[in-house]
């Protein structure tokens, strides 16, 4: 299974001494890149061919606090994909193998005019070989 | 009914053009830290007295995209709170009155050691008595 | 003279208790484009035929910690402007009238292609215009 | 010669499709804290016996566009150091080896108060040991 690591950055934390619970958008959106790119797929490419895997919905359940320095790991799951839809699932572990997050994101496909698209179908082929399959 | 103007701004886009869907967690927290503000609920002199709303939960639905230099308003409502735990609901609208993001944020009451706690009686009565019977 | 007016946010502040040394640059950014408003001039109005005010320098010095909920005010200066280049000079006060910040951000003027460019002759005569002999 | 690498993220780049100028401060920030960290000094530990290198001064000078999905580099090096006051140098690098940024950040220790102190003298040596003379 693939996992992003991040060290807990000091500007993430805030007053209460934790890990602003904002932060964890960001390790997601980190993670999901990352997790694409481990399979195989280029995000970026996509976005340079027109296309963009725009958020609808996002959600995080923070079970524990997460501690300045901390190495973190983000595993990520493409729970649904059908080239128009996708949705990924996260569960963020501290060192200690606790789970500290657990969230998802939904994404709609768009073109460069912020419409509904679909992703062509060498794309969607890709990703259905490369992780929906093995993942 | 309050709302927290919030003026988008040129950080907050990313390139797509729109402001990341981040942001919304951001304006979140400050629409609810004014919207207490404004029934005469000091969020920092709570902080003072050794209590926080920890986050426990976070959720954004992005309906329409947000852009540079847009002025929008969050509405937030005081859903649920029994002294112990409470939740927010919000509605972000734009300049035009379209509703752009709609979500909510759960939370408990902790002490300066992280432990779950309760809020002291007179603060809960104030909330009681000035959000939950006017909002 | 112009003042934006900024309340301190939670997710600002960090682990030591107070706004993290980085939230600088993002009340310079808000103040510049607030100033500018201030003086007639639409910075996404510029934006939108083509040209940016392209940061190439940006210095802040921290001369006293800014606290959660704060309400300071930052002060903009219009300290040199050709329509090619521009510099703006900053200061930053906490309701005590404290100088707490003090800084200033260089900038070039770039097209969409981020290559050196010129503002247009009308927009340059407005700036010079309205906030070089004003402000 | 220390490098912090570091991959530009969807979320730091902003309308004009580049990383917002702001996302230096953060860069520097924890390529300080590994840079520290590859030299043996666990900044954490510093924070928790009580002291911290508050910032009191920061400049960057943005020489190239940065572009999402860059694995960018960051040199660090410890310019001056006596216990009291640090300065860093920074430069940041793209993949193709061009200078994208230049900056440094100039430090004063401070106590838990937010009071000028120095740090101990066993921290002070193991600095002048491990970094001051091997980098």
């Amino acid at each position: 299974m693939f996992f992003y690591k991040h060290r807990v950055r000091y500007y993430e934390t805030d007053k209460m001494g934790v890990a602003h619970h904002s932060s964890f958008v960001l390790w997601f959106e980190n993670a999901r890149v990352e997790f694409l790119r481990h399979f195989g797929i280029d995000y970026k490419g996509i976005e340079d061919k027109g296309f963009n895997l725009a958020v609808v919905e996002v959600n995080g359940r923070f079970l524990k606090p997460v501690f300045f320095d901390e190495l973190i790991s983000v595993q990520v799951n493409l729970a649904k994909f059908d080239g128009v839809y996708a949705k990924f699932d996260y569960k963020v572990l501290n060192e200690k193998g606790e789970t500290v997050v657990r969230g998802y994101t939904k994404h709609l496909v768009v073109n460069r005019d912020l419409k509904r698209s679909k992703l062509p179908e060498d794309i969607i082929k890709k990703i259905e070989k490369s992780i929906l399959k093995k993942s």
